[in-house]
Protein backbone atom coordinates (compact mmCIF):
# COMPACT_ATOMS: atom_id res chain seq x y z
CA UNK A 1 0.00 0.00 0.00
CA UNK A 2 1.59 3.54 -0.75
CA UNK A 3 0.20 6.80 0.92
CA UNK A 4 -1.71 9.05 -1.55
CA UNK A 5 0.43 11.99 -2.50
CA UNK A 6 0.69 14.90 0.13
CA UNK A 7 -1.30 13.28 2.38
CA UNK A 8 0.46 13.80 6.00
CA UNK A 9 1.08 10.05 7.49
CA UNK A 10 -0.96 10.00 10.76
CA UNK A 11 -0.46 8.37 14.07
CA UNK A 12 -3.37 8.21 16.68
CA UNK A 13 -2.47 7.60 20.41
CA UNK A 14 -4.56 5.40 22.87
CA UNK A 15 -3.21 6.28 26.12
CA UNK A 16 -3.85 7.00 29.93
CA UNK A 17 -1.01 9.88 29.91
CA UNK A 18 -1.52 11.57 26.48
CA UNK A 19 0.54 14.51 28.30
CA UNK A 20 3.49 12.81 27.56
CA UNK A 21 3.36 13.40 23.81
CA UNK A 22 4.35 14.54 21.66
CA UNK A 23 8.00 14.09 23.91
CA UNK A 24 10.98 13.07 22.11
CA UNK A 25 8.82 13.32 19.08
CA UNK A 26 8.74 17.45 19.27
CA UNK A 27 12.11 17.58 18.90
CA UNK A 28 14.61 17.52 15.89
CA UNK A 29 14.29 16.61 12.45
CA UNK A 30 11.47 14.27 13.65
CA UNK A 31 9.81 17.28 15.46
CA UNK A 32 10.24 19.61 12.34
CA UNK A 33 8.22 17.46 10.22
CA UNK A 34 5.38 17.57 12.41
CA UNK A 35 5.16 21.09 12.45
CA UNK A 36 5.71 20.99 8.51
CA UNK A 37 2.47 18.68 8.42
CA UNK A 38 5.02 15.78 7.20
CA UNK A 39 2.90 13.55 9.73
CA UNK A 40 0.18 14.25 12.46
CA UNK A 41 -0.29 12.86 15.96
CA UNK A 42 -3.18 12.85 17.91
CA UNK A 43 -3.92 11.28 21.29
CA UNK A 44 -6.93 9.87 22.58
CA UNK A 45 -6.82 9.39 26.65
CA UNK A 46 -8.65 6.48 27.63
CA UNK A 47 -10.20 7.66 30.66
CA UNK A 48 -12.30 9.34 28.92
CA UNK A 49 -14.23 6.69 27.99
CA UNK A 50 -14.59 4.86 31.41
CA UNK A 51 -18.48 5.01 32.60
CA UNK A 52 -18.26 4.37 36.04
CA UNK A 53 -18.33 7.02 38.43
CA UNK A 54 -14.39 6.32 39.89
CA UNK A 55 -13.68 6.29 36.13
CA UNK A 56 -12.26 2.84 36.17
CA UNK A 57 -10.32 1.53 33.06
CA UNK A 58 -9.28 -1.75 35.03
CA UNK A 59 -9.77 -4.90 37.01
CA UNK A 60 -8.38 -7.06 38.82
CA UNK A 61 -7.50 -10.35 36.57
CA UNK A 62 -9.94 -13.23 36.08
CA UNK A 63 -8.29 -16.46 37.42
CA UNK A 64 -6.09 -13.97 39.80
CA UNK A 65 -2.68 -12.54 40.27
CA UNK A 66 -1.35 -9.32 40.97
CA UNK A 67 -1.71 -5.78 39.00
CA UNK A 68 -4.81 -4.70 36.96
CA UNK A 69 -6.15 -5.39 33.61
CA UNK A 70 -7.15 -2.84 31.11
CA UNK A 71 -11.20 -3.72 30.46
CA UNK A 72 -12.24 -4.43 27.12
CA UNK A 73 -15.78 -2.78 26.80
CA UNK A 74 -13.52 0.89 27.72
CA UNK A 75 -11.02 0.15 25.28
CA UNK A 76 -13.35 -0.57 22.33
CA UNK A 77 -15.30 2.16 22.81
CA UNK A 78 -11.86 4.55 22.60
CA UNK A 79 -10.71 2.36 19.66
CA UNK A 80 -13.75 2.92 17.99
CA UNK A 81 -13.88 6.93 18.58
CA UNK A 82 -9.95 7.21 17.21
CA UNK A 83 -10.52 4.54 14.58
CA UNK A 84 -13.90 4.37 12.63
CA UNK A 85 -14.80 1.87 10.89
CA UNK A 86 -13.50 2.86 7.49
CA UNK A 87 -10.05 3.54 8.97
CA UNK A 88 -7.54 1.46 7.00
CA UNK A 89 -4.76 2.46 9.16
CA UNK A 90 -3.23 -0.90 10.97
CA UNK A 91 -4.13 -0.97 14.60
CA UNK A 92 -0.95 -1.78 16.79
CA UNK A 93 -1.25 -2.72 20.64
CA UNK A 94 2.47 -2.48 22.56
CA UNK A 95 3.30 -5.14 24.25
CA UNK A 96 6.58 -7.64 25.26
CA UNK A 97 4.06 -10.27 24.00
CA UNK A 98 3.99 -9.34 20.40
CA UNK A 99 6.34 -9.74 17.54
CA UNK A 100 9.69 -7.48 17.70
CA UNK A 101 9.73 -4.23 15.38
CA UNK A 102 12.50 -4.35 12.53
CA UNK A 103 13.23 -1.92 10.38
CA UNK A 104 11.99 -4.08 7.16
CA UNK A 105 8.60 -2.93 8.94
CA UNK A 106 9.34 0.51 9.98
CA UNK A 107 10.27 0.90 6.12
CA UNK A 108 6.39 -0.85 5.31
CA UNK A 109 4.73 1.23 7.69
CA UNK A 110 6.28 4.51 6.68
CA UNK A 111 4.25 4.06 3.57
CA UNK A 112 0.67 3.62 5.31
CA UNK A 113 -1.75 6.08 5.71
CA UNK A 114 -0.75 5.91 9.35
CA UNK A 115 -1.26 3.57 12.41
CA UNK A 116 -3.59 3.91 15.71
CA UNK A 117 -1.36 2.85 18.49
CA UNK A 118 -2.70 1.71 21.73
CA UNK A 119 -0.54 1.86 25.02
CA UNK A 120 -0.59 -1.08 27.60
CA UNK A 121 -0.73 -0.21 30.98
CA UNK A 122 -0.97 -2.35 33.92
CA UNK A 123 -0.90 -6.23 34.05
CA UNK A 124 -2.18 -6.42 30.48
CA UNK A 125 -5.44 -5.66 28.32
CA UNK A 126 -8.40 -7.83 28.43
CA UNK A 127 -7.74 -10.48 25.40
CA UNK A 128 -10.85 -10.41 23.94
CA UNK A 129 -10.60 -6.42 22.88
CA UNK A 130 -7.30 -7.41 21.39
CA UNK A 131 -9.47 -9.90 19.00
CA UNK A 132 -12.44 -8.06 18.35
CA UNK A 133 -10.63 -4.89 16.89
CA UNK A 134 -7.74 -6.27 15.56
CA UNK A 135 -4.82 -5.56 17.48
CA UNK A 136 -1.26 -6.62 16.24
CA UNK A 137 0.89 -7.01 19.69
CA UNK A 138 4.41 -5.38 18.32
CA UNK A 139 7.25 -5.31 20.89
CA UNK A 140 10.20 -2.90 21.04
CA UNK A 141 12.30 -5.51 22.49
CA UNK A 142 13.31 -8.04 24.82
CA UNK A 143 12.47 -6.33 28.12
CA UNK A 144 9.39 -4.93 30.23
CA UNK A 145 8.19 -1.07 30.52
CA UNK A 146 5.78 0.17 33.02
CA UNK A 147 3.81 1.45 29.80
CA UNK A 148 3.54 1.50 26.34
CA UNK A 149 4.03 4.92 25.88
CA UNK A 150 7.83 5.08 25.38
CA UNK A 151 7.51 2.24 23.02
CA UNK A 152 4.77 4.02 21.06
CA UNK A 153 7.40 7.09 20.78
CA UNK A 154 10.11 4.56 19.77
CA UNK A 155 7.76 2.67 16.83
CA UNK A 156 6.87 6.49 15.47
CA UNK A 157 10.02 7.49 15.85
CA UNK A 158 11.69 4.48 13.39
CA UNK A 159 8.65 4.97 11.08
CA UNK A 160 8.64 8.93 11.00
CA UNK A 161 12.23 9.06 10.25
CA UNK A 162 11.71 7.28 7.02
CA UNK A 163 9.08 9.12 5.51
CA UNK A 164 9.88 11.45 2.55
CA UNK A 165 11.46 14.64 3.72
CA UNK A 166 11.75 14.45 7.30
CA UNK A 167 15.44 13.86 7.25
CA UNK A 168 16.27 16.04 4.32
CA UNK A 169 16.70 14.87 0.91
CA UNK A 170 20.54 14.75 1.35
CA UNK A 171 20.90 11.79 3.74
CA UNK A 172 21.09 8.49 2.11
CA UNK A 173 19.62 5.82 5.24
CA UNK A 174 21.80 2.92 2.83
CA UNK A 175 24.60 2.51 5.51
CA UNK A 176 22.81 2.49 8.41
CA UNK A 177 22.92 -0.32 10.47
CA UNK A 178 19.85 -3.19 9.48
CA UNK A 179 19.94 -1.61 5.86
CA UNK A 180 22.01 -4.44 4.65
CA UNK A 181 21.84 -6.51 7.30
CA UNK A 182 25.00 -5.32 9.00
CA UNK A 183 26.11 -3.11 11.55
CA UNK A 184 27.11 0.05 10.88
CA UNK A 185 31.31 0.60 10.55
CA UNK A 186 32.88 2.78 12.72
CA UNK A 187 32.72 6.55 11.82
CA UNK A 188 35.69 8.94 12.87
CA UNK A 189 35.67 12.80 11.86
CA UNK A 190 38.15 15.73 13.25
CA UNK A 191 40.62 15.89 15.11
CA UNK A 192 43.31 14.02 13.29
CA UNK A 193 44.33 13.09 16.45
CA UNK A 194 42.37 12.34 20.01
CA UNK A 195 44.61 11.77 22.77
CA UNK A 196 47.19 9.78 20.99
CA UNK A 197 44.86 8.22 18.96
CA UNK A 198 44.61 8.78 15.22
CA UNK A 199 41.56 8.09 12.23
CA UNK A 200 42.58 4.90 10.49
CA UNK A 201 44.63 5.83 7.34
CA UNK A 202 42.81 4.64 4.76
CA UNK A 203 39.59 7.00 6.08
CA UNK A 204 42.03 9.56 5.21
CA UNK A 205 43.43 8.47 2.08
CA UNK A 206 40.83 10.00 -0.59
CA UNK A 207 40.92 6.25 -2.26
CA UNK A 208 37.35 5.67 -2.60
CA UNK A 209 37.61 1.93 -3.18
CA UNK A 210 40.03 1.26 -0.56
CA UNK A 211 37.66 2.94 2.37
CA UNK A 212 34.44 1.27 0.96
CA UNK A 213 36.15 -2.12 1.50
CA UNK A 214 37.45 -0.85 4.73
CA UNK A 215 33.99 0.06 5.88
CA UNK A 216 32.60 -3.44 4.46
CA UNK A 217 35.15 -5.69 6.07
CA UNK A 218 34.59 -3.74 9.43
CA UNK A 219 30.74 -4.00 9.40
CA UNK A 220 31.48 -7.54 8.51
CA UNK A 221 33.67 -8.16 11.66
CA UNK A 222 31.72 -6.18 14.28
CA UNK A 223 28.37 -7.88 12.91
CA UNK A 224 30.01 -11.12 13.32
CA UNK A 225 31.46 -10.00 17.09
CA UNK A 226 28.28 -8.49 18.24
CA UNK A 227 25.60 -10.06 16.06
CA UNK A 228 26.02 -13.27 14.65
CA UNK A 229 22.58 -13.87 14.26
CA UNK A 230 22.15 -10.75 11.90
CA UNK A 231 24.40 -12.50 9.67
CA UNK A 232 22.46 -15.84 9.63
CA UNK A 233 19.19 -14.05 8.61
CA UNK B 1 27.31 -5.63 42.75
CA UNK B 2 24.95 -3.89 44.86
CA UNK B 3 23.85 0.00 45.77
CA UNK B 4 24.96 1.04 49.25
CA UNK B 5 21.47 1.17 51.00
CA UNK B 6 19.19 3.93 51.34
CA UNK B 7 21.01 5.77 48.42
CA UNK B 8 18.97 6.19 45.36
CA UNK B 9 19.51 4.80 42.20
CA UNK B 10 21.30 7.50 39.53
CA UNK B 11 21.00 7.92 36.05
CA UNK B 12 23.06 10.21 34.05
CA UNK B 13 22.10 11.81 30.62
CA UNK B 14 24.48 13.04 27.81
CA UNK B 15 22.26 14.63 25.34
CA UNK B 16 21.70 17.76 22.86
CA UNK B 17 17.99 17.73 24.05
CA UNK B 18 18.23 17.71 27.86
CA UNK B 19 14.81 19.65 27.50
CA UNK B 20 13.04 16.40 26.38
CA UNK B 21 13.55 14.45 30.29
CA UNK B 22 12.25 13.22 32.53
CA UNK B 23 9.72 12.74 29.57
CA UNK B 24 7.38 9.76 30.02
CA UNK B 25 9.90 9.18 32.91
CA UNK B 26 8.17 12.12 34.78
CA UNK B 27 4.72 9.62 34.64
CA UNK B 28 3.33 7.29 37.11
CA UNK B 29 5.14 4.79 39.14
CA UNK B 30 8.13 5.63 37.44
CA UNK B 31 7.77 9.33 37.84
CA UNK B 32 6.73 9.19 41.50
CA UNK B 33 9.91 7.25 42.18
CA UNK B 34 12.11 9.92 41.34
CA UNK B 35 9.51 12.65 43.19
CA UNK B 36 10.11 10.20 46.08
CA UNK B 37 14.02 10.36 45.30
CA UNK B 38 14.09 5.93 44.55
CA UNK B 39 16.16 7.00 41.53
CA UNK B 40 17.85 10.65 40.26
CA UNK B 41 18.19 11.79 37.52
CA UNK B 42 21.17 14.14 35.95
CA UNK B 43 21.23 15.38 32.00
CA UNK B 44 24.35 17.44 30.80
CA UNK B 45 24.07 19.45 27.62
CA UNK B 46 26.17 18.08 25.24
CA UNK B 47 26.49 21.48 23.64
CA UNK B 48 27.86 23.40 26.73
CA UNK B 49 31.26 21.54 25.89
CA UNK B 50 31.37 22.95 22.41
CA UNK B 51 34.66 25.29 21.89
CA UNK B 52 34.73 27.26 18.69
CA UNK B 53 32.08 30.45 18.25
CA UNK B 54 29.00 28.02 16.77
CA UNK B 55 28.98 25.70 19.68
CA UNK B 56 29.70 23.17 16.88
CA UNK B 57 29.37 19.23 18.29
CA UNK B 58 30.15 17.39 15.18
CA UNK B 59 31.65 17.41 11.46
CA UNK B 60 31.63 15.39 8.34
CA UNK B 61 32.49 11.63 8.73
CA UNK B 62 36.63 10.79 7.26
CA UNK B 63 36.42 8.58 4.31
CA UNK B 64 33.33 10.70 3.10
CA UNK B 65 29.44 9.51 3.80
CA UNK B 66 26.19 11.50 4.54
CA UNK B 67 25.33 13.05 7.73
CA UNK B 68 27.22 14.15 10.56
CA UNK B 69 29.58 12.17 13.20
CA UNK B 70 29.96 13.47 17.13
CA UNK B 71 33.13 14.93 17.70
CA UNK B 72 35.58 12.72 19.91
CA UNK B 73 36.84 15.69 22.22
CA UNK B 74 33.63 17.72 22.30
CA UNK B 75 32.12 14.38 24.00
CA UNK B 76 35.00 13.50 26.17
CA UNK B 77 34.71 16.81 27.74
CA UNK B 78 31.20 16.27 28.99
CA UNK B 79 31.38 12.72 29.51
CA UNK B 80 34.19 13.85 32.09
CA UNK B 81 31.94 16.61 33.42
CA UNK B 82 29.14 13.95 34.08
CA UNK B 83 31.01 11.03 35.36
CA UNK B 84 34.22 12.08 37.08
CA UNK B 85 37.42 9.28 37.61
CA UNK B 86 36.32 7.61 41.01
CA UNK B 87 32.92 7.32 39.18
CA UNK B 88 31.59 3.21 39.45
CA UNK B 89 28.41 3.56 37.14
CA UNK B 90 28.92 1.70 34.24
CA UNK B 91 28.79 4.24 30.88
CA UNK B 92 26.36 3.11 28.13
CA UNK B 93 26.23 4.38 24.90
CA UNK B 94 22.36 4.09 22.47
CA UNK B 95 23.21 2.65 19.76
CA UNK B 96 21.72 0.02 16.89
CA UNK B 97 25.18 -1.02 16.52
CA UNK B 98 25.02 -2.56 20.23
CA UNK B 99 24.19 -5.57 22.15
CA UNK B 100 20.67 -6.07 22.82
CA UNK B 101 19.02 -4.66 25.98
CA UNK B 102 17.35 -7.84 28.14
CA UNK B 103 15.37 -8.08 30.76
CA UNK B 104 18.49 -9.87 32.52
CA UNK B 105 20.53 -7.39 32.21
CA UNK B 106 18.26 -4.50 33.19
CA UNK B 107 17.54 -6.68 36.31
CA UNK B 108 21.49 -6.51 36.81
CA UNK B 109 22.05 -2.13 36.09
CA UNK B 110 19.01 -1.71 38.35
CA UNK B 111 21.34 -3.19 41.71
CA UNK B 112 24.33 -1.13 40.25
CA UNK B 113 25.06 2.83 41.54
CA UNK B 114 23.32 4.34 38.53
CA UNK B 115 24.25 4.71 34.72
CA UNK B 116 25.60 7.33 32.57
CA UNK B 117 24.06 7.12 29.69
CA UNK B 118 25.31 8.75 25.75
CA UNK B 119 22.81 9.66 23.42
CA UNK B 120 23.79 9.63 19.95
CA UNK B 121 22.71 11.82 17.31
CA UNK B 122 23.26 12.16 13.50
CA UNK B 123 25.45 9.97 11.72
CA UNK B 124 27.39 7.98 14.86
CA UNK B 125 29.93 9.11 16.95
CA UNK B 126 33.91 9.00 16.85
CA UNK B 127 35.22 5.44 17.64
CA UNK B 128 37.88 7.03 19.90
CA UNK B 129 36.20 8.36 22.37
CA UNK B 130 33.96 4.78 22.59
CA UNK B 131 37.45 3.44 23.13
CA UNK B 132 38.62 5.93 25.38
CA UNK B 133 35.68 6.58 27.82
CA UNK B 134 34.52 2.87 27.57
CA UNK B 135 31.52 3.22 26.20
CA UNK B 136 29.06 0.19 26.04
CA UNK B 137 27.33 0.44 22.87
CA UNK B 138 23.86 -0.94 24.01
CA UNK B 139 20.98 -1.26 21.39
CA UNK B 140 17.01 -1.31 22.41
CA UNK B 141 15.95 -3.59 19.50
CA UNK B 142 16.83 -3.90 15.62
CA UNK B 143 15.51 -0.63 14.30
CA UNK B 144 16.93 2.63 13.76
CA UNK B 145 16.16 5.90 15.32
CA UNK B 146 16.68 9.96 14.51
CA UNK B 147 18.65 9.77 18.49
CA UNK B 148 19.00 8.15 21.33
CA UNK B 149 17.02 10.51 23.47
CA UNK B 150 13.95 8.16 23.78
CA UNK B 151 15.84 4.56 23.63
CA UNK B 152 17.46 5.94 27.08
CA UNK B 153 14.39 6.78 28.10
CA UNK B 154 13.23 3.30 27.55
CA UNK B 155 16.30 1.94 29.07
CA UNK B 156 16.11 3.66 32.59
CA UNK B 157 11.84 2.83 32.40
CA UNK B 158 13.05 -0.69 32.19
CA UNK B 159 15.82 -1.05 34.94
CA UNK B 160 13.67 1.81 37.34
CA UNK B 161 10.31 -0.46 37.74
CA UNK B 162 13.10 -3.02 39.05
CA UNK B 163 14.16 -0.60 41.81
CA UNK B 164 12.71 -1.83 45.36
CA UNK B 165 9.10 0.17 46.18
CA UNK B 166 9.27 1.42 42.64
CA UNK B 167 6.32 -0.43 41.30
CA UNK B 168 5.12 -1.27 45.13
CA UNK B 169 5.25 -4.26 46.99
CA UNK B 170 2.62 -6.11 46.07
CA UNK B 171 3.57 -6.46 42.39
CA UNK B 172 5.51 -9.35 41.58
CA UNK B 173 7.10 -9.92 38.11
CA UNK B 174 7.67 -12.65 38.11
CA UNK B 175 4.84 -13.88 35.75
CA UNK B 176 5.49 -11.13 32.79
CA UNK B 177 6.78 -11.83 29.90
CA UNK B 178 10.66 -12.40 29.87
CA UNK B 179 10.82 -13.40 33.33
CA UNK B 180 10.23 -16.98 32.80
CA UNK B 181 11.90 -17.51 29.57
CA UNK B 182 8.15 -17.19 28.07
CA UNK B 183 5.92 -14.42 26.80
CA UNK B 184 3.13 -13.59 29.47
CA UNK B 185 -0.94 -15.51 28.80
CA UNK B 186 -4.07 -14.06 28.17
CA UNK B 187 -5.54 -12.15 30.45
CA UNK B 188 -8.79 -11.34 31.18
CA UNK B 189 -11.90 -9.15 33.50
CA UNK B 190 -14.92 -7.90 34.05
CA UNK B 191 -17.29 -7.80 32.31
CA UNK B 192 -17.76 -11.31 32.05
CA UNK B 193 -19.51 -11.38 28.64
CA UNK B 194 -17.92 -8.29 26.18
CA UNK B 195 -19.52 -8.40 22.81
CA UNK B 196 -20.15 -11.99 22.53
CA UNK B 197 -16.96 -13.26 24.27
CA UNK B 198 -17.14 -14.86 27.32
CA UNK B 199 -13.85 -15.45 29.58
CA UNK B 200 -12.58 -18.81 29.44
CA UNK B 201 -14.27 -20.96 32.43
CA UNK B 202 -11.29 -22.04 34.06
CA UNK B 203 -10.11 -18.91 34.67
CA UNK B 204 -13.62 -18.34 36.77
CA UNK B 205 -13.45 -21.49 38.39
CA UNK B 206 -11.99 -20.68 41.09
CA UNK B 207 -9.40 -23.97 41.10
CA UNK B 208 -5.95 -22.43 41.50
CA UNK B 209 -4.72 -25.74 40.40
CA UNK B 210 -6.20 -25.71 36.71
CA UNK B 211 -5.53 -22.03 36.56
CA UNK B 212 -1.69 -22.52 36.85
CA UNK B 213 -1.76 -25.16 34.16
CA UNK B 214 -4.04 -23.52 31.82
CA UNK B 215 -1.84 -20.31 31.98
CA UNK B 216 1.43 -22.41 31.49
CA UNK B 217 0.26 -24.02 28.57
CA UNK B 218 -1.58 -20.75 27.61
CA UNK B 219 1.82 -18.96 27.67
CA UNK B 220 4.02 -21.87 25.91
CA UNK B 221 1.77 -22.33 23.07
CA UNK B 222 2.07 -18.43 22.42
CA UNK B 223 6.04 -18.22 22.73
CA UNK B 224 5.66 -21.35 20.30
CA UNK B 225 3.98 -19.25 17.86
CA UNK B 226 5.13 -15.67 18.00
CA UNK B 227 8.91 -16.05 19.55
CA UNK B 228 10.09 -19.70 18.59
CA UNK B 229 14.00 -17.96 19.45
CA UNK B 230 12.83 -17.71 23.19
CA UNK B 231 12.12 -21.30 23.68
CA UNK B 232 15.38 -22.31 22.09
CA UNK B 233 17.53 -20.38 24.67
Amino acid sequence: MSRVANKPFAASIITLFPEVFPGTLGTSVIGRGLRENLWTLQTTNLRDFAFDKHRSVDDTPAGGGAGLVLRSDVLAKAIDFASPKDDTRPRYLLSPRGKPLTQKLAHELSHEDGVILVCGRFEGIDQRVIKSRNLIEISIGDYVLAGGEVAAMVMLEAIVRLIPNVLGSSLSHQDESFENGLLEYDQYTRPIEFEGQTIPKILTSGNHKKIAKWREENSQNLTKKRRPDLLKK
